[in-house]
């Protein structure tokens, strides 16, 4: 993640202090922040960031959590508040839909999230930040997947140091 | 397979007749041939390769071939020879190295031979083709890694239409 911790958009959003990469790395963090008006997240993302989020979210957008938790939404400062969702990954997407406006649904992760709106045919766009690093264990991005998941095309690809940053569309 | 077998200098040497791109991907396959003293291949892609390649088969160096089959060395027109060695990976290496001279060595693969080397921490360079491709099965090129496989960092990208070209080399 060394990658995004270096921008000078995330910086700023997170308060993490001045500084940062200004370059078109940080112009595309830019424009996905911007461009979401709703997130969804799966529950092991969310636990996480539950303790190490700063109490400003880096969201701020509504945040729907695939969960079979029952919670009441947890409101934080800044506009993010999290929505527990127990009925499944197309009811959280008809409720960010319906958030959204004209802004666009992040899937934020992760992995088997991803996995079950690949499988549902629901993505339109992928952005992977890909950096070689060999972990030789851990969840993989792209397994488990159905049969009926999307096939993709090489929309953009932008060279950063750290990472590699493909923005793959539906085919 | 697509963007390889589109470009002019790979269809000129496996005789598929003329035309293919001739711009900077071209010149990497060039490169990635040019500076090839011999090969490493596993048994899988042998045996996939000795009923698809043409007569004249795509090496043009010796060509070591991993495997616990005993057999002689299979010579080919165009300077191509398999020499199926038993005495695993490291052996293979050294007597590549030997053959190769002042040049350089290629894993061709599969898979499961460039994960021994990368475990044996013997690789230098990766040169990854990635396309956008959703299989939902298949082997894995970084899984079944050891400890001490090595790490790496980008040393170059270039974005081709089908495929995005990851050069990484040792960290």
């Amino acid at each position: 993640m060394a990658w995004l911790i270096n921008q000078q958009y995330f910086r700023d959003k997170l308060q993490f202090g001045p500084g940062g990469e200004t370059g078109a790395v940080n112009e595309m963090v830019r424009h996905t922040f911007e461009r979401t008006g709703a997130n969804i997240l799966g529950k092991r993302m969310f636990d996480q960031g539950e303790v190490s989020w700063p109490e400003e979210a880096p969201f701020h957008t509504p945040v729907y959590v695939l969960t079979h938790e029952k919670r009441e939404p947890w409101v934080r400062p800044g506009g993010t508040t999290f929505y527990f969702i127990n009925e499944g990954p197309e009811r959280a997407l008809e409720l960010a839909r319906a958030a959204a406006g004209e802004r666009d649904i992040r899937i934020s992760g992760g992995a088997d999230v991803i996995q079950q709106y690949l499988t549902l045919n629901l993505i339109d766009e992928l952005e992977i930040a890909l950096a070689p690093v060999l972990f030789g264990a851990g969840r993989r991005l792209f397994e488990n997947l159905g049969e009926t998941a999307s096939q993709f095309r090489i929309d953009s690809v932008l060279n950063g140091t750290h990472a590699t940053h493909l923005r793959y569309v539906r085919a």
